[in-house]
């Protein structure tokens, strides 16, 4: 017998006739004689409407209330799901973040899962239930209020409690067929990838892949999770996101997928006077406006006047911030102008098997040129590398290196209706 | 400094206007320099639809899941709430049933309060905060689950919360403006109550008054808790339910107040054999079918055959379950026949006055009489006498028993749009 997590999104419990449909597939894996914990999001549009509401009441809602808030969102769904499944003659038990265990910090609307104790999951488990969680929510065991986890919530609940169950695996249940080596509605010759290590998962959606949230690949790798992201259409194996045995060696691709990023932004300071600790000063300067940054890239050498250009990419949502920032610093760092641009598209290249081959980024850069595409920008990491292109020629770069590492498969990928999360 | 706990309805907080509309109202009451604990029920359809939802996934929606699902109401109302008196500039804290020491029975839907631990709310009044708590909503000790009260839940919360607090005044917000002598839009010439005491208000709310639940009123006479009903729309002092000091004389008007109910239904059990028992089975198969009744009225004497006609009075709704416990049961206990009527209208007079007033009765009955009215039943207590008449004549009745007791007002009442609750 095998203990399964299994986490449906927004889109998968939307209406009740979805719910019903959940609410089968959920039914046929206990049959199967499993083990099942069910991780639920809000239904479709509901968190939304409550945001709405909330900025109804006051442009600025207290954050401890708007988690008081928002978690109204998956009490519905959770409660709806469990009524589903025991009128399909299983026994189900809905739990809440803090009735599961779910302990976070006190970070209102990004809290972090410091400890999960689910005591009453595994009570439900051992007389035969089928537990349904709310994703999404914790509590803070010092104030005893309710927090919420941010961004990609429910998956980093999933992946959460799973860990904490030592369950077998988390299957992700979601609108496509799982991981692909590049997005099928840019790449049609794009296909699924069966087995990727949670390091490559990692890079790739921290690198524009969607499927996947950072926060719950990092939870699963850092616990030896073991994912499996699959359609909640089809009963097609998806794609399970793993976690290499230590001293185990297993033949990997050089190149697992191809991620292109269109919500960055590059900032280029001007005139930077050409003495140590300049650099340094300008990203201070962004660091302490709480500013992300990616990719940078300083002229290798100074200019007649003894300056240099320094460009750095960020995400385009604190374009403005930093620009503010610089502006705020420009005499004190002593720079003589900045420069915006929205236009850029980042394409990365991922794969395991780049640590143990060279010439994966001489074959990147010929694909690239053969296509007629200028590089901007460079960076890598020990399994990936990233190039900063113009926006408008990323589609035609992504489909040329998706050719040249031989991941093109012989029919086109079926694109699911709403492939739009 | 007063301690004063406000509940405010669903129609108060249907919407973001309304609930910007209440917090004004809360902060009022904080600046004039009293501790403030707030009840919410759920935003007006709000459980209307969530019940809706879960009808849609299954006819037959778990207890425990559905109580789950409905306090999810009162969690978006409160945030709401909450939010809306911090951009006013107070604190304010909400807490969920749970959160507020609501300690019920295991009973979902349906669930009596045993204890209140307000811990968390005494906290943040003593930090300076407004403390707004869900109405309807508690939880279970032994099991961890959340629980509803079920009807005029959230009047009982406040009542509680006010006991366990030893509140100053639980004030219950309504849309209209308090408890008056008659319903205003039978009798145009009622007036408002100022003061009745609990015994009272329990009479007229058990007998047809609409505005206070009985199981709040029960609360609040068991505790010793001050209700004061008024309307959220002016600032009009409402009505004030009291519990009279043991020993202290007062002068109770002889009648406080008048009610009637539409709601009821009359069965007629007829040719049951006049021989000892035959009461008791009937009224056996009744009770064992879980149905609540009201009057009782047997013909004193048998007829020629040596069988009597018994009648009973129970609400419309448990109509049908009632003839068919009778109907399975007709052999054993050998009546004849069964009628069912459910154009009957009950009258009340209540007044605690009563108690040292005689004649009471013969000035009711007098009243009826001469308004052409025909009493089919009569029931009393120690504070009531209820008579049962045609559903037609009704309103006749109300408007001669009223004008009988010297309860009409010089001026009509002002009816508010919407009150229809």
């Amino acid at each position: 017998m095998s203990l399964i997590v299994q986490k449906f999104g927004g889109s998968s419990v939307a209406d009740a006739a979805s719910i019903k449909r959940v609410a089968a597939r959920i039914v046929e894996t206990k049959q199967a004689g499993n083990d099942v914990v069910v991780v639920v999001s809000a239904m479709g549009d509901t968190t939304d409407e409550l945001l709405e509401l909330a900025n109804e009441v006051t442009e600025t809602p207290a954050p401890r209330e708007m988690d008081m808030l928002l978690t109204a969102g998956e009490r519905i769904s959770m409660a709806l799901v469990a009524m589903a499944i025991r009128s399909l003659g299983h026994d189900a038990r809905s739990f809440t973040g803090s009735q599961a265990g779910m302990i976070t910090d006190s970070q209102h609307g990004a809290a972090r899962i410091v400890d999960v104790t689910p005591g009453r999951v595994k009570d439900a488990l051992s007389e035969g239930a089928i537990a349904i969680v709310a994703g999404f929510q914790g509590f803070n065991r010092d104030s005893g209020d309710i927090t919420t986890l941010g961004r990609g919530g429910s998956d980093t609940s999933a992946v959460a409690l799973a860990a904490a169950l030592d369950a077998d695996v988390c299957e992700i249940f979601t609108d496509v067929d799982g991981i692909f080596t590049a997005d099928p509605r840019s790449v049609p010759l794009a296909h699924k990838i069966d087995r990727i290590t949670s390091e490559e998962m990692l890079e790739l959606a921290a690198n524009g892949a969607k499927v996947l949230y950072i926060r719950a690949v990092e939870f699963a790798r850092r616990h030896g999770v073991t994912i499996h992201v699959r359609s909640s259409f089809n009963h097609n194996e998806g794609t399970i996101v793993y976690n290499p045995k230590e001293g185990v060696e297993v033949e990997e691709p050089i190149i697992t997928g191809v991620a292109t990023d269109l919500s960055q932004a590059k900032i280029t300071v001007v005139g930077v006077p050409d003495v140590p600790g300049k650099a340094a000063e300008i990203f201070t300067t962004i660091a302490n406006a709480g500013i992300n940054i990616d990719m940078i890239v300083q002229n290798v050498s100074a200019n007649e006047s003894g300056t240099t250009d320094i460009s750095f990419t960020l995400p385009q949502t604190e374009g403005e911030a930093a620009l503010a920032a610089l502006k705020a610093d420009e005499k004190g760092i002593g720079f003589a102008s900045v420069k915006y641009d929205d236009k850029i598209g980042k394409l990365s290249v991922v794969g395991a098997g780049m640590k143990t081959n060279s010439g994966v980024s001489a074959q990147l850069f010929t694909a690239l040129f053969e296509a007629g595409i200028n590089i901007e920008m460079i960076s890598t990491s020990e399994i990936r590398i990233s190039v900063v292109t113009r926006a408008d020629t990323i589609n035609t770069a992504v489909l040329a290196v998706h050719t040249a590492f031989g991941l093109d498969s012989d029919t086109e990928a079926i694109v699911h209706a709403g492939t739009g999360r």
